[in-house]
């Protein structure tokens, strides 16, 4: 299954928790594993307290990891000045597993699915929910 | 399958090989993967060489990415002091997927799963192992 | 499945895409997740933009992060001066899942499997691939 998300770039942070749930309550799986995904190498996927003081504090750690205006070798190759969205990918990957148990996502009270568009534009992103069976 | 375990909190690094090895081979699953994850947002799950030089080493990396002392926004907003501890959370993320060949995780012979509580408190984790058979 | 590959160590990235993509072509699976993993505590695996600029750059944000040169504790204990290599590791982790959609790797155009090699000497390096149908 797969569904597209709007985001605005610059680390944009989005909570993607119930459209990955709705997914796997419409699979009728009670217990195995959820894998969601985006195929690109300017994103990310992991899991935070989706709050705006948390998203605040892990862009200003990612700035800190990798600055988004500093020299990057990639954007003097490529003429593209988002060689932090790479790197910043690289770190985090573009993908996440949660488990699945009586037939609802494993996640905590505080704890949501977050996708992170690291890129330096705006872009339509595309994100893949694949659920298996145990 | 579950297993609780009692943290000191404060990045408190454990090794859970045992206790995952043990779900893997009563499982009698010979080929396949297990997922080993924990619900929250302020714990993550990585391998490592687990001794005590490495713990060490590990813990002034993160202390150095996202520091302790370090005025977070999550902090101003909630009162709660554990602003790095959802910033590393989100950075190492909190499951890990390791293989499994002839019933055994394939792991090294120096590389331990190892839990890490960054929370700021003392606190009893729930871990989650789930075996997919391939 | 497995295959190896030879590293020079001292973070070398290497693309391992078509290696995997050939394996999931033979497994016939149509649909489902890939899981490739790496044993051993000083590798990881992760995707980038697999170029020489990005290269250059993801090292340098390791270096900033995990610096070869520093004063490891794990190196004070064991003579072994990779301390830099074991945090690397714990922190990209040596395991990267890829959904299959249509009997292909989900990969974005520029997306490749990187296999990263933080240890400091050559290596032969095992790689393990496990497909599961979903």
């Amino acid at each position: 299954m797969q569904f597209k998300i709007s985001t605005k770039g610059f680390t944009d942070i989005i909570d993607i928790t119930e459209r990955v749930s709705e997914i796997v309550k419409n699979s009728k799986v009670k217990d195995g594993i959820c894998l969601i995904s985006s195929p690109g190498s300017t994103c990310g996927i992991t899991t935070i307290e989706y709050e705006s003081g948390m998203i605040k504090d892990l862009k200003r750690t990612l700035e800190k990891i990798a600055p988004m205006n500093k020299d990057y070798e990639h954007c003097k190759k490529w003429g593209d000045c988002n060689g932090y969205a790479h790197v910043r990918s690289a770190l985090i990957k573009p993908f996440l597993a949660v488990l699945i148990e009586g037939g609802r996502l494993v996640l905590g009270q505080w704890q949501q699915i977050a996708f992170l568009d690291f890129d330096n534009r705006s872009r339509e992103r595309e994100v893949s929910v694949k659920i298996i069976s145990s």
